[in-house]
């Protein structure tokens, strides 16, 4: 729904009411105002799967075959330079990133959460802090009991911390046994946390699958318990529409990651078919090593745009849909829903404002078809987060004054790493 | 190929040398100099299909089935309102937006080409005027006779600006009968000029090329000997591989138009075989209508992306291959590769700077991948075009003052219309 002339007032970082301009003026004359006449005011974008602190290895190597890519770079820089430094420096700069382009929230898997949290805050942003669990040992854990105890760790130390929230993240089917996988069902459930995982991203993942467990992993989720409102499945690429019917019936959320789909030669998520199935879809950029861009105003476009050739329907994912999956089907993923995702009396202040003008931007006859279709992150001016403004005319308000010097620090390491 | 720490000598509107940056300072030093310290310096973008004017309707009606959007929308209100005036305002404003965006050339199919010539003369870009051509009246032109007439007659009137060229521009072969394409064949061999068309841009559009003439659209161009270097095909969505190696052979330009083909549900080009069939692919933005984005980095993105997932190999249209297509890949369909297109002495001097710097950014393995992949057109700080600074730290250097009430009375008109 688009309101013309409309005010938001805002106080402890709530939304308090939502009224024509010209009443607001009257009724909160005691409140600071900011004036936006060009703009269209919407939720913050909520980024429902990630990898922050990749943006350190953003165009590390493009343009080549995901194995190659894994096994020859991305994995071998990991194996080098994961530390907790690493991720609060790589994850510092995905907040900058975010932040201007719009994005409020970010759903986050990697590794030591402790340092994207650290970064996270700095930042002031809303973050859904996933407890990674892998069945391989990494610089941050040893073994999946390593990971959960770690995680778990970590958010009995910060779950007072009003922005953070937390899910599990077992990595994926192909890396996580079923063993680990229960052990997780069974805490998620006590806990009330949601399970983010990446599943059905290639077809090899499904080969393989097959071939291990004599199912799909999706089937095997299901059999191991995990399918429920709680999971939240990344990729969904290749998926069968028995596969869709499933995951509507047990109330699972979706995250379409279309950039890193289309990068990697995953495929192509049949978005149209899940949202006519009635499944909560929100949007991800994933990490900046596969996108390479932390922008949701990019995804929402991407996703619109290569929905409807795939569904060969010009009227699939319409730029309302598209908003609506990178707000609130992003929150309601996160469990967020009653708290962020949509402008509305008493929900927590996360907005942005976005200014329609120039000629890239005119005329404008639709402002959510001109949001989705024509602007871009650029045109973000204003961001607000718990009702904290973050981001004004286009530039951080808190913006860490060493930030160009950390990442030069890693771009140095990570090329002579691969000249060597 | 990539050279840092370089500098371009302009002279006369021409590239003069292309050396190591010590080396100007001393050789040209009577030279202006404009120092761009975190840029990259690339030959104007070349957009190799659109409908400039067609600005005016940039989200008039979007997320609609083809021939309701067409049928329902954009037609009448090309009925009502197309005249020398909303094509010179329309693409008055088209210009301004792709001149911010890096773009120094375009290749234009609408009505009233004088207009859209104005309009370019008066942005200062270089553009391929299309005569354009089709088997029914508009305000424009009665029937393709008269099309001819008035096309011609322009170019006689205006073959002596330096920045301007000219193609025929049958509009598509299911609106241009035999004997019209016959007469054009005839009159581009005379004349030397390329003919532009659209061509196998949907399935509909092959069923009724065999339903009305037994053969598919190409074979039926091939039969009446439009196919031939100068044929610039554009979309090429639907298309068997048979008729790539046709299209091969002839030495025929594709445009690929990605975001109008999924934007339009209209499907997927297969680039990636069109590049290993060695055929040379442009880029195009199409109209605003249909994108709604007159932005070739995008176009860049979008097709390097896509072309991954549809060839199924993360190495297809790599960033390199996207840059190519978009400058000089374009510069060659239009005929003009020895003028435009790359940057290299006795080429005239198109050039774009895009400051790589800001989060977004950083850190830069390859600068080629960072403009690709991650770059938006928000970056391009200058903009050259024959030599002539057209954009300086992204502000327009002619711009029209009038641009904002031009486009704003259109804007009324055409919602006026859509509510009535």
């Amino acid at each position: 729904m688009v309101l013309e002339q409309h005010a938001v007032a805002v106080r402890d970082g709530a939304i308090e009411q939502v009224l024509p301009a010209a009443d607001a003026a009257r009724k909160f004359a005691a409140y600071e105002f900011i004036e936006l006449p060009d703009h269209v005011l919407i939720p913050g974008l909520v980024n429902a799967h990630t990898h922050a602190a990749m943006t350190l290895m953003r165009g590390l190597a493009d343009d080549l075959p995901l194995m190659r890519w894994l096994e020859g770079h991305i994995w071998p820089a990991e194996t080098r330079h994961l530390s907790p430094r690493f991720v609060l420096d790589g994850t510092a700069l995905a907040c900058a990133e975010m932040l201007r382009g719009g994005i409020t929230c970010f759903n986050e898997m990697y590794f030591f959460p402790e340092s994207a949290l650290e970064a996270a805050l700095e930042a002031g942003m809303r973050v859904a802090l996933g407890l990674i669990v892998v069945d391989f040992p990494t610089a941050y854990a040893s073994d999946p009991a390593d990971y959960l105890r770690k995680g778990l760790a970590l958010r009995d130390r910060s779950r007072e911390q009003p922005l953070v929230s937390f899910c599990f993240a077992p990595h994926a089917p192909y890396t996580v046994s079923d063993a680990t996988f229960r052990q997780i069902g069974t805490l998620a459930a006590e806990l009330d946390l949601p399970v983010h995982l990446h599943v059905h991203e290639t077809a090899s993942e499904i080969e393989r699958s097959l071939a291990e467990h004599g199912v799909r992993p999706l089937e095997r989720l299901r059999r191991l318990g995990l399918l429920g409102p709680s999971l939240i499945a990344v990729h969904c690429v290749h998926i069968e529409q028995a596969e869709i019917d499933l995951l509507a019936r047990h109330g699972c959320s979706v995250v379409h990651c279309p950039s890193s789909n289309l990068k990697l030669a995953s495929g192509f998520a049949p978005v149209d078919s899940m949202l006519k199935s009635n499944i909560n879809v929100a949007l991800g950029t994933d990490g900046a090593a596969s996108n390479n861009r932390l922008d949701l105003l990019n995804e929402m476009r991407t996703a619109a745009l290569l929905a409807k050739a795939v569904a060969r329907d010009a009227q699939a994912l319409p730029a309302h849909a598209a908003l609506h999956a990178a707000t609130l089907g992003g929150a309601r993923a996160l469990g967020l829903g009653a708290r962020v995702g949509s402008i509305e009396p008493g929900k927590r202040a996360d907005l942005v404002a976005v200014a329609l003008r120039g000629p890239e931007l005119a005329p404008c006859y639709d402002p959510v078809s001109q949001l989705v279709y024509a602007a871009g992150r650029e045109h973000v001016t204003h961001v607000w987060v718990d009702g904290e403004l973050r981001v004004r005319d286009g530039d951080l308000q808190n913006r860490a004054s060493s930030l160009d010097t950390r990442w030069q620090i890693w771009q140095n390491a990570l090329e002579s790493h691969a000249d060597s």
